[in-house]
């Protein structure tokens, strides 16, 4: 099976308005033709609330990325989480991405059903149902490489547990005190190695840790936390190398979210003198945002040395826009935009573009003083200078911050040009 | 099409592993079958995170919310974004809710597709292909009785511009100051209802507001403010009916979210002499939960006054179970559920039972000690004492505080009995 064919069946649903931001009032269409209907968000051909996906910002984000890859020597591995949506995983993969990250079986699932061969599940994987699908899985497919995570001698016994073919390839994951998953120490990821090497069925791929979850007030010291923390991770793969822990060919050297990843290619490119594969699995790379991230990777781009510099940064290419829906107050906008529809977790939606659907001309930015003060379920509250020309119907195109949390509000978002036209429908599987 | 039969389609839908909850390792199934599997929680039968509705606490809630309604004579018109699940309004039909409430077009079409033909649209309604679609569905069901919001003259004149045979009802939204949508003061709705009264295509049917955005640290200053604003919406309602601006047989006076609705039924019940229907729109009464509206519902119990007093109080019948992935520390656990599971705007998970698969005794009570203190997007961090008695494997129900942000987690989620057997599924169109 090809991989366009593997998308076949997402390109042959039949979408209509009861997918968020379809027209209301156009007729069902198959997905794969939505391009072709002519529709453009400022004339407000969709409906509102809709999220859509700037092309020019996608193909700007996958060339910064494949730059860096080449210049690293990295491999990518993108977290498919944040998106859930088989069709942006094709193109990572064709963009030269070497497997799809996953965070629980059922998303395992999903990619691989939709044609995603190599996938690394960066979790603990416990429950002996998923395990058995994930075993048959194996067993029934040469080409499918999976790869999991343990971080104690419980979770190798449970792997270990389940029968089939197929070994399970692993990696250890090692954490920090207080951290999240992972063992605590070298010597503690190293117990747990050396559990997978006595066990019948596992086979050690390498080692892994997460290094996102680190995040201070202070950039000096999260830098210093995590430069520590890959040491050891580069410590404990050549603890286990030693031992002849490692039952592969190519070792895998994994970390790197969306955030240090630069830290990740300088502290483990060279922490092994035999083959190794250093692993990045930033997942928010691709849509990237207009807040966290945008942050987080303006600080990055600061650190990063002359030989991995890159021209040009990377481009929020997500987008809410919804629509004024009453102007009860000069300085108050409410639009039809809420928690529903826009991650909050990590900061508000921003209003960055307004346009006022009938005007031909561009949308225009959004001034600073406009500010999203409050989500409610279903609503935004604008605040605004009170002479603001914002009129009920008005359109408001908002940035997010930390696409994890917005693409998981929706089903179907839309691609579009620079000129707001849709070029296609993206489905999202959470 | 009787209620039953518009039901079909959903439980014709095939269920499977790609679904969040659904368990891995068995073969697809229709949705309406899953009852017969045999599934039961406790035994680690689903996968992990699971959502699931303690149906005794539904029918609990059903009927401390009949006999509410019978007591305050008041109409119940459940707001339905809160689960998006059609067989559960349907549910609350049969159980005597005179319509369903929802706050976009694309959900009214979701609950209109399913076979709800009372709507009240408590929102505004603008976008011109959202009002055809609205209109041409009006024209073509002489059965479709349905109601929407309008708070401003040019909401009045956007939804008479567009045209077809059978007139929209409205209800004018009287807001507050500095508060959500809503006309500021009934001078200003009076206005908008006289803009009623002189569009061509518009009936007055009646007025609104939405009390829920009030919420100080001060239940004194709330109920003070809230009986002000439905004060104003009883006067605005007389002025109207003074005026002859109502064309209807009887009139709607609506409010009441899942928090205030007692205050609603003691100030609107009397406010017209003639025919009326006091509808009052809570869409938590039915799942309820373990914390916001727990704490909400508290305060209206002891507000209540002895001929609206009920026996007993709604129970939290919507439950989040993630098992456990890791014990990295002796006070440190980790679920695999997390942002992306469980609603957190309004407080985190509350962990309040766990068991271990395989043990046959029932689930036992989570410690006061043990708490969620942290969720990821995938991981919930569950901060214990160091002894605590909880594996790698073991699972753990938490309650959640605010069901909308929880529902719209899940396309499915399961009913169980007391003893976590999978009763049905339950399917959420977000």
């Amino acid at each position: 099976m090809t991989l366009t064919a593997a998308l076949q069946p997402i390109l042959d649903l039949q979408l209509d308005g009861a997918s968020k931001g379809f027209p209301q009032d156009r007729p069902a269409i198959r997905l794969g033709d939505v391009g072709e209907l002519g529709l453009r968000l400022t004339r407000g051909d969709l409906d509102f609330p809709v999220a859509v996906l700037r092309r020019s910002a996608l193909e700007h984000n996958a060339r910064w990325m494949a730059e860096f890859i080449s210049r690293s020597g990295a491999s990518l591995c993108p977290h498919g989480k944040t998106t859930m949506a088989p069709q942006l995983f094709h193109r990572q993969l064709a963009d030269g991405a070497w497997g799809i990250t996953l965070a629980t079986p059922q998303q395992v699932r999903i990619a691989y059903r939709f044609g995603v061969r190599r996938i690394l599940l960066a979790n603990e994987a416990i429950l002996p149902g998923a395990l058995r699908w994930l075993q048959s899985t194996l067993d029934a497919d040469p080409d499918f490489d999976f790869t999991c995570l343990v971080d104690s001698p419980e979770a190798v016994a449970r792997l270990d547990s389940v029968p089939g073919r197929r070994p399970i390839q692993v990696l250890v994951e090692l954490g920090i005190p207080g951290g999240r998953t992972g063992a605590r120490g070298v010597q503690a990821a190293l117990a747990v190695a050396r559990a997978v090497k006595a066990a019948t069925r596992l086979q050690l791929r390498g080692v892994e840790c997460y290094e996102g979850i680190v995040g201070s007030q202070d950039p000096a010291v999260d830098r210093a936390r995590i430069q520590a923390w890959l040491a050891d991770l580069a410590n404990l793969a050549q603890c286990c190398d030693a031992e002849g822990l490692f039952e592969t060919d190519c070792v895998l050297l994994s970390a790197g979210g969306s955030a240090y990843f630069d830290l990740v290619v300088q502290a483990l490119g060279e922490a092994l003198a035999g083959p190794h594969r250093v692993v990045l699995r930033s997942g928010c790379y691709f849509s990237h945002d207009a807040g966290h991230y945008q942050h987080l990777l303006g600080l990055l781009e600061e650190r990063l040395p002359a030989r991995l510099r890159m021209e040009g940064k990377l481009r929020p290419a997500l987008e809410i826009w919804g629509q004024v829906l009453s102007r009860p107050e000069p300085g108050l906008a409410f639009l039809g935009l809420g928690k529903r529809d826009a991650g909050h977790d990590l900061g508000l939606p921003i209003p960055t573009l307004w346009c006022r659907p009938g005007d031909p001309a561009p949308p225009r930015q959004a001034p600073d003083s406009w500010r999203i003060t409050t989500l409610y379920d279903q609503h935004a509250r604008l605040e605004l200078p009170a002479g603001a020309d914002l009129q009920v119907g008005d359109l408001v195109g908002c940035g997010i911050s930390h696409p994890c949390t917005t693409f998981d509000k929706w089903q179907v978002l839309f691609e579009v040009d620079d000129d707001y036209r849709v070029l296609g429908a993206i489905r999202t599987f959470f």
